[in-house]
């Protein structure tokens, strides 16, 4: 075997798993999600950041701010999701850094002073984090249904009104339901996607 | 078991997973790599754009091109990994759009054909897929030692030089060796990072 992950794992996490379209209506706990943050939030961003934030939506009346801040073709299934997440970027990830990385004490201020780095910085990581948490959801045996098409600086206003957050992905998480996954997609080949120097 | 994925595949994942600073000098196989990318590249982007693209260097040559261009803390460990990758965004990704997502051929120019949109686009989901490689790598029984200290401009210009790639993160690959890791920092508690509205 090539991979030391085992065939099951492999289709868990990517073989087998596809973004989901519909969802049952069966919950999704908060012990579920912690168990995905407590396994995600281990893997590596620089310094140890861990700039990501998650914003669970479980009220209706939350679900239902962020509904109009969706594109047309993502309203329904958020609307029908049991469980919608706003990833997003925490502006002022430095604040935690000494606790984070207590090594360097000072990175917070040295590095970090400035908002724009901290911005591109924190963005990016929180991204990497994102991609983590998607996988994390599949490892909770979970589908998600990870969506770009929303109004970013309509959905910062609405939820993070400080200006210290800022949404990256919008997360429906759930059991799929019926007709949940249109079919896969082609794939770049290795030779497309990769070079060798 | 709150979580699906098992746990000898979350240990090797993330539980027991590290990031590593030396390397022994066990080569990694082009095998290897294949085996990593038909992995990762099923997980999700927006629109499968499958933006990201990456530069393995392979050999002393490439290698001593890259290693002035990484900050001083980082230049050791990458000239003593067996495998070094770039990994990049493709900020042409929109030309293989048609073929990756066939139900939308006019999505290339219609969403795409402006630089910076398509840029920032395809930054995010090359990112997301950074997230995923790194997972991969591990998925795949080695150690990966993702960096960011490296001059971005410099590296673009030296091994992009027709301007259609940016460097995302330079990855170090192999077999963790000997003191690899550093002990585990603190990580964000549940309530720091998630919240429930």
């Amino acid at each position: 075997m090539t991979l030391a992950l085992d065939p099951t794992a492999q289709d868990l996490l990517f073989r087998e798993a596809h973004t989901a379209n519909t969802f049952t209506g069966e919950p999704v706990s908060e012990e579920q999600i912690q168990a995905v943050y407590d396994l995600i939030k281990l893997a590596p961003t620089a310094f140890n950041q861990s700039p990501l934030r998650i914003t669970l939506l479980r009220s209706r009346e939350a679900r239902e701010r962020l509904l109009p801040l969706m594109s047309r073709g993502n309203r329904d299934k958020t609307g029908s999701a049991p469980l919608t997440a706003i990833l997003s970027v925490d502006l002022d990830f430095h604040e935690k850094l000494p606790r984070l990385l207590p090594a360097r004490p000072t990175l917070k201020d040295d590095m970090y002073g400035e908002a724009e780095l901290r911005e591109r910085h924190g963005s990016f990581n929180a991204t990497l984090q994102a991609g983590y948490f998607l996988l994390g959801v599949r490892a909770a045996g979970l589908a998600a249904g990870p969506m770009s098409g929303f109004d970013a600086q309509g959905v910062d206003k609405e939820f993070f009104g400080d200006g210290r957050q800022k949404a990256l992905l919008v997360v429906n998480i759930g059991r799929p339901g019926p007709d949940a996954f249109l079919p896969r997609k082609p794939r770049l080949e290795y030779a497309e996607a990769v070079s060798v120097l």
